[in-house]
């Protein structure tokens, strides 16, 4: 039983998928995979949503992405939608966030599949100590980056 | 059992639909009605879609509009899309346009109830010739407008 | 007497007529192609759409992609119109979805002549059934497809 | 004969209109006015352009505004465009631009109608000196308005 | 201790908040309430982020919405975002979205203060689940409402 | 004395302009050229729109394109503008088209130097005849390319 | 001798001017005011700047807003650009903000001639350091009337 | 002591830095550079702002680029902010442009770290009349650029 179902529209997301999937892995969440699209596979949406036991959902889909917002129609757990960068890009983000009232999505930045695992953890970590452990320790990680990336680039200025 | 199948994604849709239904009666286009959410009640749409005889489907919606590719998903019959006008209007335009390669969605104009009856029309012609004689008929009614129009223009700058 | 007239604005159209014919024969549905410019070569447009038996008419433009209109201002058979990407896209996909009201255009996304195809095929399948069992099956193969990709998608990430 | 024909898609774009109407007046210049649509009334528009024979063309549409474009491919003579202002207004303005090689149409700003007048009076006055003195002059008009103006927000700031 | 903090950016987001605010109610989930701005009181968001207990955070903000990322960049705890229609409206909707790698902010619609509650009942339904049956009740009752609009719009088609 | 005066606002503009030459000179049109910016030499462009005898100017400059309104601040004969292509395009194409009443520019499309020309040449043909009869030659090879392009395509489909 | 300088470009942007002048007055800052066209007084807006004393520049103007780039091109001092409202607003916006290499405008957001004033004041206090006691002030009064305004929502929702 | 200092949101920015330190050093000014989120490391943003003695910051960010308005919530002294280029661009330049009342950011083009430098120097030459010798020059060197560079046009045309 997996903490976090990951379903991408076609598997040319898995670029966008893989950056959830290493980071979910970081913070120790269980997750399960799956291509499945909302418009050639509705059936198999319906049935991957309602069969799971996820307590979050992570929806990855480009151009008119109807995926996360077809996931969300079917459970009241929460649905992070990841709108996918194509020819427009502004179609998937603003399909993703103008949701109607009672359907949420909570939407992340385009090809943001690593913030969708933050958001996902930050979410499990509401009932799940540990994950809100990994997770100030993966601020701090980035915090020290930042630090560091400074530096070299006063040293590179000064050289 | 109907010709068409009128779907809009919330009441307030009305007007929009209101503008189809004018036309379809002016054609002799039988059709049936419906409020369904593509989010709120995806058994519903799917009910309706797949109980559904009518040769043509025409979804009416807003914001991130997946009605009409959710609708489109349950069939290989002519789904018309018509984006509805909102506080982006973009949302809704590209969400109902930019749909995945295999399922396609005939979107017309923002707000077009209008057009999507007459597009609705034009596919049904295609075996009624009847529905064509009306087109027709249709098309000249508002080119004699047009000239109409011009004559009275031309009036009111001379005046 | 070809099912389907197919007209690009522009000979550098090719790859995007290219995915409608590849369907188009899949389906088992005749076609003609033609090149012709609503600007440069207006008679010629309008000759095409006049002289042409086609039930349906699939007419792809890029830019201010006026084709597909001027195709519907000289029929009241179904005209598909596909936007070309260029330098905004977002020209081309108005210019196509937006028309008047009474002359509409059945708009697919930005570079899908493959949809184009598909809803030229599902036009006809109103009166041609077998076109509909090519659909059905088509539809199949891409669910199939999907479901394949999900399989690869779950081996990857467990390898 | 006069100098310049003005044609309006639709009658509702008259306020547009009238404020060419007002400036080509004040210019001298002579104009015919007509209602035509580029989608409703082609043959009008093309028996409109090829029978007139002005020396500038004003074309004024809204949405996806294929009016300008389609009167500059029946003449070589200059099409001044005016996208006139609606639900998304970028459609017009992005229709009446992106014209492709070879048939330009000249782009004025959302419902300037009056600087389509004022620019048919510039290419007119190529070849009419007289013009040209009345352009220097509103010109001059209006740059006593810009000081008048100026004066009296001085004034109403030092009060 | 109220489970959900909601911090407006100006007095003004208040009837988007309110949104919020009669959902929390109706699902039972306590809340605190405050202005402050990401802008004008920096130290106000950080002390208000740093000393609440809350377990999930509300922000809502219009032009460039800079509120939720702030209040996400003191927290590991879920941030949901509200981006505020205003002369723009798109400067609010990337600005809460387009988050950068490690710091995301759960996006919602604009003006969806509703679907912002909806979504912190989501995310706390994890660990209660008494709430999640007040979600599934909230539910049936859009649900219902859907229903019931389409039996009006049905009467009202027929009368 | 040229008949049209070409500045473009940055040596990099020229391959732009270079469209606009190639057309000018095909047509007989006399031309000079020149590199000025409005923003970095505001001066020189005054001198160079003021000291000229050019009957048409064109405009080439990207960004906040401001050198085409620039010019014709200054002169009252017909200023064409051509929005370039950059980082946003968006941006040049708006600054060229939406200018203030009393002060047109001939907006042509991004990039479309050679449409620029082909303006420069119908409004120039105003007064002279030997233009106009190029016009028209250049616009039949344009419709004779599409008829070869349709031949060839036409072919490749049925090779 | 004002310190600072504000051309608005048409009498109707009084409304943004008069922010600026409001927050001038209450920094202690003196200012002239004056309405210059940099389309259709392009030598008077010359004249304006080069003929100043102001140390900063405040430009208020819509559309295709040429006014703050045209007067930057006239001096090293720094020029404030606000972009105006209008049918579009993006115009303004990237007209202000795009400018070319070497010749910033310091943009500030639509109509926000009160930051305008602020940036200006700011400006001014690197070298007189009593406005900046008042930006201080002015600072500390913004914040204390976000902690009422909060006081007032707490208050507002417990009642 | 710098007077300006510098932050970027991410080493990746340091392109754009670049841009600007080179002019600061051309116009010398002394500036400090750093790496510092708003997001990721927010004390360290305020402890960078708050412990600068520089008379001017420049900030650059791209994507919901909140840094440029946090930087400028922590000062009353002008902060300079460069929106970056990214997979949209436009999130960054509303971001950067459009903040609220009272907390203006001077916002320049994207990617225009050099206009950022000029801009500081501009602010600098207020009390540093040193500076604007060297603005002064800056400015005359781009104007004898472009003339050569038109030269070389003119050349090369004829050639």
């Amino acid at each position: 039983m997996a903490q976090v179902l990951i379903v991408m529209g076609s598997k040319s997301d898995l670029p966008v998928a893989e950056k959830a999937t290493a980071l979910l892995k970081k913070f120790g969440i269980t997750f399960d995979i799956a291509v499945a699209s909302a418009h050639r596979t509705p059936a198999r949406v319906e049935e991957l949503v309602k069969g799971s036991d996820a307590e979050v959902f992570i929806a990855i889909a480009g151009m008119s992405a109807a995926l996360p917002g077809v996931m969300a129609s079917f459970t009241v757990r929460p649905v992070i939608g990841v709108p996918v960068q194509g020819k427009m890009s502004m179609d998937a983000i603003l399909s993703v966030v103008q949701m109607p009232p009672g359907i949420p999505v909570a939407a992340v930045g385009l090809d943001r599949g690593d913030n969708a695992a933050v958001l996902a953890a930050q979410i499990l970590s509401v009932s799940h100590p540990g994950i809100r452990e990994r997770l100030l320790a993966h601020r701090e990680e980035m915090a020290d980056k930042v630090i560091r990336d400074s530096e070299e680039v006063v040293l590179g200025v000064q050289s």
